[in-house]
């Protein structure tokens, strides 16, 4: 698959925290190093992910912001 | 300084391609891992941004999008 | 591929405009519908679209906004 | 009206399910195709959406990521 | 009209730097307060913004990042 | 501190509704001017925000949708 983002990393799920609506996944993406998601929770049931699973995080540019001391 | 989102990472300016109204800056996170970034030319000269700088990047965990096979 | 995000669409590429930086595409959706993504130039280039190709677009619910009279 | 933003849809209000903060809306588009919206449960409460109502949904184009296989 | 947003501003065009795909629009909030708004200049067309025209200003509250020091 | 963002506010933290996995903040800009942010309440519980307390809100300008009668 070829995404319009260009930001991709290989990641794996370490917790998932299923609220009402929305949820809080988190990923290992090299240890120690970890990532964060908040999805719906309808996307995380039809995703089904479960700890320890290897998926794929996308982000695209225009939402990562640079801040410098 | 303390955030409102769930990912920070250290990195460093890879490198700059600087439009008229937008550019594009890269980073490496940790090698080879690379990120990109997309904002204004206008923040990017505020930022004074040069190639091997250290930034930190600051990702909203609302913006990662989780894909699996 | 399963995504998380609560919108995915089958949609042909129509037109692009590539400029330095960012590129704007347009899709016909189901005719005469029409949407529209920006991403970088580079996305572009290695998605390597094509107007009459066939993409999916996918967008996570939280960037929807409904307006009502 | 007019928006800032590349996309917009006439849509109708299919179910809404209110959380504490936040929301999840779907919309049927055009028979059989749905959206979602995630928004504050505060901002559903304001628009007073009731399912079978006409809105419209606006989406900039920079959140539509293009996906090929 | 009704938004499915928590942040709206009346707000006053100060200048517009139009691209050839993105453009940046300026913004007075309440002197001397500025706003900033980056959206495709085919949107900017549209929308046919000239320095010192009233509108409104849209913000999810979900792309609203706090930092404390 | 500098960030790859054109909008940046001095703000006083009004209210904060914590859910499960989303929290709700609403600020004083300049009274009786009001925003809000929706966060993970993880972020809420790390930036430890009290009533009354000081913070600066940024914002992509990207995120920002121009609204014209």
């Amino acid at each position: 698959m070829k995404y319009g983002a260009r930001n991709r990393t290989r990641a794996t799920v370490k917790s998932i925290r299923k609220g009402d609506i929305m949820s809080l996944v988190k990923f290992t993406v090299s240890d120690p190093h970890e990532m964060a998601s908040v999805l719906t929770s309808e996307s995380v049931s039809d995703l089904d992910l479960k700890a320890g699973e290897q998926v794929e995080l996308i982000i695209k540019a225009i939402h990562v912001l640079p801040v410098k001391d």
